[in-house]
């Protein structure tokens, strides 16, 4: 089976969820910048949100091109990854309405990990499908960042149940340290000349 | 007529079904776990909702692999598949809503089963269009879990009538079915050396 | 320029209006088939309105499988006919929330007009595109039904503003004509032994 | 890396903001014109802002014909692009809601002037991933309008600050000047022989 149909079916649930959660930035009551100012923690998580899933997208597409052929259990491993980043504008929401409450930040936590979860296994799935010799497998290493990221999410879910709201700063990282482009497999293609 | 614009199309179509549900999950009204509790009848048929329609797009993907063209009459056959499953979010909303009442419950099973023979009207639209010796008959073979799902469906629809929520039951029989990979397709195209 | 992304924007904003328009069916206030009812009229402006935009994607998708290059013109041309059709989910809940009063049906009646006449300018940008021998020019012949079907959505207006809901029989009409699978552009593929 | 990808999903974001604002067409709360009349101002913007994502769908269309391959950086400079223009709904609601207020109108010309800026700096990242001989960097030449459209937009927000609706003139002002088809890369395209 070839990768094209998932990669285009994974766009599209994206681009839904990305912008979707547009949808859930109240439009300010009243014209003034004061109004506006009442958005802004709706604001904050919508750029955050965006980020997460814009690195979900981009190290999806990077992880494709290494990938020649997926089975049933890579199309199912994949769909369990669009799952978890589906209620992204939920939690995203429950999180904003609440005024970054304790319990939601939580949840958001709990979502994160599990996206994060859902993304080692899928990588798995496809070490599976493709056998020892897989490129997918050599490219990416000992895949430092892919399980620091879920210990970190996991420290932040503790932290928001302890402390609250500063259990962003522990989300934030992890954008952080992947917004920092991922040149393993960039490089990978190059050295070995490979072209789709 | 060749079948990738047929597929971008399915896929945009699905992809935005799968997601659009999330914005039937009502934010909970407050910060805690209580109300959050609230949204779990939500979740449960938001996940149930999720798995049919990734099944669909699964058993989507793995039929037109062996679909080489199609015609008009494929065209309409797959909108009307379409047309069903854009119904779900409405159905299952309204289930949700009513917490599980039985008319909701009915008519969650009647699109369910309504889906389950457009999707058998599709097969012998493709089968019509690519003559006797299509790779698709051959493939399908004696297709048991597709007669079985519609009975099963029909079952679950009388059960709802009569008994209320436990019809889900049956209901979510159907999708544990279909969520064992339909390898018979895959195993075709492994033993025939397909490529696309 | 190729049509390929022509073809997947199309496809994407396609899939979005016709799905968009389930968020519009209001869920039933109650668990009974009474409160169901209620929802009647919503349905089969539903039903039509899937219809014609699955007629549109139709017809799209067998127009483009006989255009080779595009320009700007086209490019322009094809926005605008998605610019009405984008529309169709507002005309069409208005039509429903004021359960078809005369000005909503007149309103849908012109929606419908401008989407056809977009269509028709489109269909002279492509034939502009391609010069004298395009094949398109040849395949489309005399275009009778693209002729009559505003014709007969201008009749519908006319009897929207005189008549009210009776209108919805002109308008359905429109949507039978095109139903009947356009078998010029097939036929044409088929003779010539095009492929794409 | 292939720009197959980025097209794909760029094209799925686009379709889904160019569909979504439509969901902000508050359906009229009477039947009569009288009723209709009051979405007037939201008609108008939405008009407006579905040219500006259509100039922006069909720029990014001719832009990436003359692009082949890309890196990470692009990869952020398109999703950079893609979340200023994904706050267009947001924005043009709020300045429908207000009837054209003055903060929300300066709030929407920072937004077009925040994606005007975007699109600039993906047209370097690309620059920059292409080297010295990159084909966009000698179809795009002197870039006038690339240069002037921020410069109308940062005096439409002025203007709006000043003298409140009539900014809007500006922001009409720069969707004209790129509704007419910029034929640079085209000729661009016909001269060099080029095909995709």
């Amino acid at each position: 089976m070839r990768t094209s149909r998932l990669e285009a079916f994974s766009d599209g649930v994206l681009a839904i969820i990305i912008t979707i959660m547009v949808l859930e930035l109240h439009v300010p009551d009243g014209p003034r910048l004061a109004d506006l100012a009442d958005s802004a923690t709706g604001f904050l998580t919508y750029v955050l949100s965006f980020v997460y899933i814009g690195i979900y997208w981009n190290n999806h597409h990077h992880m494709f091109q290494l990938v020649r052929r997926v089975n049933g259990t890579v199309l199912w491993a994949n769909l369990h990854l669009l799952f978890w980043l589906s209620l992204y504008p939920f939690t995203t929401a429950w999180m904003d309405e609440t005024d970054l409450a304790r319990t939601p930040l939580v949840a958001y936590g709990l979502n994160l990990l599990a996206a994060a979860l859902a993304y080692y296994l899928l990588q798995l799935a496809i070490f599976r499908a493709e056998g020892a010799d897989g490129l997918l497998r050599e490219a990416v290493g000992r895949d430092v960042k892919g399980k620091v990221s879920p210990l970190i999410y996991l420290a932040g879910t503790l932290a928001a149940w302890l402390a609250g709201w500063p259990a962003l700063v522990f989300y934030a990282v992890v954008a952080a340290i992947w917004l920092v482009p991922d040149r393993r497999m960039e490089s990978y293609v190059a050295e070995h000349g490979l072209t789709e």
